[in-house]
């Protein structure tokens, strides 16, 4: 099945639930019978996320005073994400690793869908760990690869291991390094590895488990760059696929908050943490104010 | 390399950061040598957690207020994961699935090393979908499958698949259960699925995606139950098997909040939520202060 691209409506590529007239969409706490969805969300047209809620919480109250629009209470009625709208956009945060993630993608696709919205994009805004880039850098990727260093989101579907492939919006991408670059940020565009936990998937020395050697680290991580892999974090092979799947441009931006060819602990100064954290949203919310004409006098 | 069981110290399987003095436990914000960690965690006997942070900050508050203990403030010095102390317990949430509970347990493990804590068990108490069980059903688990239904837990390490044994400790999950049938709750034990999804990965038929049939969901759920599979949750082969390798004594007490035979929404009543949310907490409570002498007169 296709994703429905004509009308530019979010689709729903589930013709099974296509049939139901109710949907809980669970770790939201949100009903589609009880919310006026399409009035609520039928204007969104970017979707924000991040991991931590903290940090979508601030950015969605900076992009708010930053325009002049509300921000609201949190949307979601679970503690397990927080939802925010502002205007056109949704700042969601999603958690650590590709399974929470997946849950927040599946329950956003569903929301979006009931609520008719079209034409949306969707963009991970990150921290992650660079591979030969100074700390500040702000990756835009353009390929995503899995614990196997493949271009593929793993899923196991009634016991079969399922590849899905790992792809994002050239032309996304493309237009948010261009943009980064006008802004004379720090932009590099990069393939993003996906690891699927902090330690040993990602080759630390650091872990409370450590079967390898100093120089087979280092092996993996030349190895990883050779391939063209700039920063690592733990949900990106998920997010290409999931949205490549359904027929959803989307991109991912991730700051870098050390080189992990030169340490594994994260040692950045509060100050630059700081700083650092808040190149995504700069870079993101500047794309959204050209797209859509917010903030135009 | 085996755990170091002879005195009981929680082990730190890692040659390279054992000639470390300094250690920034990233996601809790806390740093070795700015902690007296014996001091503040070298009492600790169990470590109980959980995906939501609302509902084990609840618990450590009950448990504080049951037992006449101080709760303290939240020990974690970031939004990933909340951290609570109450004697010689603490509270800490995982978030949702492997990738995210992955990194607590790390970062858990190595801060009761340092705090030099000896004999620790550790015990998640959750959320899951029961099979053929009714809703409300404590399942102890005496086993851990994962989405290729094998008892292993999968990391991907320097680009390599390496399956880790997934196994519970046999003496505590009986113990639990004998002490939840003595307490009349509705216990049972069996193996656990763990899914990297809670749509697809669990044979839902009301994702955002589905390519199969409600039939084949059914087998898939069938072929599950005849192998003694009684609950799906999205942590337990991580949960095991990282605790088996590091030596520590562990079980995962879940309730059940609906019964996946006969659908997939979770539609249970918020007064019966609340009442099943509590039963991991009553059965754990009480397996506790048997063990520690707490709250006896």
């Amino acid at each position: 099945m296709a994703a429905n691209a004509e009308d530019g409506v979010v689709p729903l590529l589930n013709p099974i639930l296509a049939k139901e007239n109710e949907d809980h969409l669970y770790h939201f706490g949100i009903k589609r019978t009880t919310v006026d969805l399409p009035k609520t969300f039928g204007d969104v047209r970017f979707v924000c996320c991040g991991g931590s809620p903290a940090r979508l919480t601030l950015y969605a109250e900076k992009f708010a005073k930053d325009l002049g629009l509300e921000v609201g209470k949190n949307l979601s009625q679970t503690d397990r994400y927080v939802l925010y709208k502002t205007g056109p956009v949704l700042w969601i945060s999603h958690g650590i690793g590709a399974a929470s993630l997946s849950i927040m993608l599946v329950e956003t696709i569903k929301l979006l869908h009931y609520a008719n919205a079209k034409n949306v994009t969707f963009i991970r805004l990150g921290t992650s760990g660079g591979l030969g880039v100074p700390p500040g850098t702000v990756v835009i990727s353009n390929g995503a690869v899995n614990g196997e260093v493949q271009e593929f989101h793993i899923q196991y579907i009634r016991g079969k291991k399922v590849l899905r492939p790992a792809i994002f919006d050239e032309q996304l991408w493309n237009d948010l390094y261009n943009l980064g670059k006008e802004l004379n940020m720090p932009v590099a565009t990069g393939k993003t590895m996906c690891a699927d936990d902090f330690y040993e998937g990602q080759s630390r020395l650091d872990g409370a488990f450590c079967d390898y050697t100093e120089k087979d680290k280092f092996d993996f991580l030349n190895e990883l760059h050779s391939k063209g892999v700039r920063n690592i974090e733990m949900e990106a092979t998920c997010f290409s696929a999931m949205t490549h799947r359904a027929g959803i441009k989307a991109a991912i931006v991730c700051t870098t908050i050390l080189d992990r060819m030169k340490g594994d602990q994260v040692q950045v100064e509060h100050s630059d943490y700081l700083d650092y954290e808040m190149r995504p949203y700069n870079l993101v919310s500047e794309y959204i104010k050209k797209q859509t004409g917010l903030g135009n006098k």
